[in-house]
């Protein structure tokens, strides 16, 4: 089979688009050949549990999945029982975008609060916090954030660790969806620990395909008591990968050197590129801060479709005319200046 | 990274043990580099539809999804109705080896018949195919088989034919698992399509990862009047890969050419050469026709529990002793040997 | 057995708080004696056919269940594939007050909207009702609303219309959460099928053991095309009464004669008089119209903490101290009285 | 209203074809009036606790639900997790009668067993559990009994301690459905707690229904430990009734006094005086020990078809011609002695 598709061509449309880091190929072409016993118990994973703890502290335990909403389903249906809810925001991925697999698949009910920037806080937590006992309620049980938020916001230790205070103090557990949170910790150049573990989160969805893997993400549970059964879980809920050398090896190419965060670091530089490009191009307006590798913008709908057929992003809000750009660790400087000429023309 | 296992070492313990094949690995790095739409949208994925009706018929389509799990889950939740059940041998791996999966997650109601040899007949079906219009009765709609069977055993086109004629009579439709399908026809010497729609299976499960795949299953529709709403099922089933081109690419690369064919004979001619290196032996009994890749035997437990230390493999039934030797695509006639020989000496 | 209670003490907590209606009452002793068959296959069932199709139109089926949070769950089951959503008010009971039974019993989606006075309009629908194609959207399907709603408000056969020509040109489904259907056109003085059938409801929930019954409400489908399987929905989601000539012969006291009609007005007439006898009292502010039997009012916490020691009614809002009196069937002219007093000698 | 129907007529089809009980009504009728809370905080419900302790045991609650399958699914839903499975009989009601509720609504993977007379041993029960800590196999976690069995079976005190004990030796919790509790233990002239508590069972669905309540069955937990969530999920599954008082008293009159005791003595003797009047009739064969309220009997197809012309009852299985004979509290010898003469009639 030859190459069906110009590998030179990027686009501004999700870090999904991207392909798999040549390193991570190595990695699974390394990791093949001979047998290995199927379904975990092979000498990749077993080697991937010192990786992530490292990352994440002694108490940390890893496990692979097929993709990002199956590691936020099977991570809250580990810290729920039947009748417990889940608070999180109003953009938050799992309500979103995941086509309601928490309630249709997991049977998991979602109280959402509105926010201002896609972030959680004590206060806003409390709109939904309450109740505790009344069995006309689903109880409120889970806080999950996202770091970086659907908006490309983030948080900072500061904040995850007074949001996690808050949350137990009231009885509640903390998820972290963590499919961007290589770009978090990037951006505020601080160990993923200091964003997860040591600010109190219990239980992580741990993001790969992003940031350059094939596919794999993680349910990585850091504090065991917040979380059970994660084992038989992964196995129903249809997420336990036969050959999973082959997440694991991804995973420990990805983790075990910087490769996470050369890549990460790339995507919010790019973002950041972007940005400082068309910040001054008049009529350009960029609402929202650039944070890591997105960058939001309003620009004149007539603009927006002449630039779409030149390069692929999305539209984020019809009714605003607002439009997202999203970076890749494979973006380049030379990627980022085409566009940015070509919105500056566009703009003309 | 430097691979952490012995390329060498096979083992006799299940298809899925085994690596992926390099005609496949190429493929997924000739599908990488640039950005292609993410979630299906893609060149390769476009390019899988031909793929899949040449081997299917023109009115198949096929939806890939992450694992064989979920492949039987999607399909059988995209032909039923919230109330309708699904008829299967109890030795069916939907109803065995899949967590509960079908009825956790994807609320759906298996009703069971015993088998001498894993496969259900017209006869067998009307074990369970009945109570129709009665509320209180699960309402079956589904027949699901295996080809080949759990057992090892294999349906003759004819013997699908006699199962769907009759199923189709009893309003039921007919889902086929069909994780090991390119073994069955290989050792058949008939095109799939013999086995499928052309013998009136309405939905199939097809299976890449035990012939070779890195990672991949699809749910092939056959009869689009039989499922409805894959495309959402497949989202909220949590199946919906985001670099979706590298499935669809595996999926070329296996199907385009004869791949498929070439990696099935090679499995079914070691399960050959294995049953009949050690049908001679005295002790060792073949209990099951030795159809396609899998040999069972009987044999003593102490030599089971010596073997064991040599190669891996796992006893099938703890009561009886009997064992199941799985060969792969990428099994040798040198492994076989190996194998066979140290099964003598242990015998003796 | 004695009776363990005082059968004159009412309170204004809720209409459940209320017993069953003396006809109501004899209806079941007249059904009982000798032997019916099971499962509604009874002459009672029979008979209530007919009875609602007075009601609600020709086309109208009613299938009794055991209680509200029921008759919506089958309801929307019964409207929904497994991936569609239900657009609703953030008020809605199906929201806030069903222990979750929609997403973890039912696997249904919500998408609520915020609103003034627990009432959807076309715009407010149209805040959740896009992106229909995209899977990673739950897909809107149905919109529902409350007739009374939480909040006590009304909506006009008019207003109906208007919500219902909106969610059809949409291509939504529009369900009535009616189990204050009664109060609502016993106020508004039209005959209930001007408040559903005749102005585009497809389904109806409607109640009967607020106004009086014992047990018992109904799913009532008044567009056959607008839902399926009912009578397995209903056995499977554990709604079945096996000795359903009761309820049925309830509903058919309910609702062959005026019952229902003076229960309702007589509800709604007690909840004026509170309104109009407290209305006056110097802090004391009823911030919502009342519309029919329920009444809201905001007094210092201190005067409800007194309050409730005399007389059973909630707090509804802990923040702003507004609490909510409701009226019963059997609320008297002098139960109103005596609370109103009450309230007054509490408030100086 | 008058009735519809003549009360004189009885059926031998189900103990359920019968009404209420004259004291069940009566305690309805004195429970009415007034207000009580509602929800299950009413006087009635607290009386409630100590009479289900008086048959149960100290440690017992009981919660209050509408039907049987409710009883059943909340129960096994309370003592497993997601992952979690239940061991029944192939003849189990939860498997063969319940809509597929344990799977569908409950998403409860159930494990049967063929047995011969609707019982499981010790040895019956270890043909399913197994496979413990295999995530592919889902985990055995209940053994669900019933007594009497649905084919009119007894389980002694004796039997039911030895599946206990086995069960609880493996790890497992049992689960009683008592639908007809109260028959197996007046047949068995022995205190219900013999049946449970002192037998080891550890939560009990305790059946109202079919012994001369208008409606309601209970959740009762013997031993606290093994259930967890009953009060949440009776909510969440749709069975908590807002006029709980009318539940609460019907099963006080029903086990306060010795009514329980009456009425299954009553539909026992009529079982057996059944029976004994049909043994010698040529022709007639009673394949099943006759042990409490059911008869089942062999006759010639055409003498079936003519009786049902007269007399209501089921053909339990069509293949054999196998009839099920259902005496109910209400049965009289004179309507034992008028369908005896017919099968006898009809048998010449």
């Amino acid at each position: 089979m030859i190459s069906r598709h110009d590998p030179q061509l990027k686009s501004f449309a999700s870090d999904n688009y991207a392909g798999v880091h040549p390193e991570i190929l190595r990695a699974i072409a390394d990791a093949n050949g001979g047998h290995q016993i199927a379904y975990g118990d092979d000498v990749y994973t077993e080697a991937l549990r010192e990786v992530f703890q490292r990352h994440f502290g002694e108490r940390a335990q890893a496990w692979p999945v097929f993709n990002g909403t199956a590691a936020n389903v099977v991570s809250l249906r580990a810290m729920t029982a039947h009748w417990e809810a889940v608070i999180c925001p109003e953009s938050a991925h799992i309500h979103t975008d995941e086509g309601g697999a928490p309630e249709v698949v997991g049977g998991i009910k979602l109280l959402t609060v509105p926010t201002p920037d896609g972030k959680l806080t004590p206060e806003l937590i409390d709109r939904q916090a309450w109740g505790f006992g009344d069995v006309h309620r689903p109880q409120p049980r889970v806080v999950s954030i996202s770091n970086t938020t659907e908006l490309g916001t983030l948080y900072t230790p500061e904040e995850i660790a007074a949001v996690c205070a808050h949350a137990h103090d009231r009885g509640l557990l903390v998820h972290l969806d963590g499919s961007r949170l290589t770009n978090a910790a990037a951006a505020l150049d601080v160990p993923m620990r200091a964003l997860t573990t040591d600010a109190g989160v219990d239980v992580l969805s741990f993001g790969g395909t992003k940031i350059g893997l094939l596919y794999g993400e993680a349910v990585v549970v850091l504090n065991p008591e917040a979380a059970t059964g994660v084992d038989y879980l992964r196995k129903t809920f249809m997420q336990l990968s036969s050959k999973m050398r082959f997440v694991s090896a991804q995973f420990e190419a990805l983790l075990s050197g910087d490769l996470w965060l050369r890549n990460a670091r790339q995507a919010n530089a790019m973002g950041q590129r972007l940005a400082a490009a068309v910040r001054d191009i008049p009529g350009v307006e960029l609402p929202r801060p650039v944070e890591a590798n997105a960058v939001f913008a309003v620009l004149p709908r007539e603009v927006t479709e002449r630039l779409q057929k030149r390069f692929r992003f999305y539209t984020w809000n019809e009714a605003t005319g607002e439009v997202r750009w999203m970076c890749a660790f494979d973006t380049t400087e030379a990627d980022v200046d085409a566009f940015a000429a070509a919105i500056r023309e566009e703009m003309r």
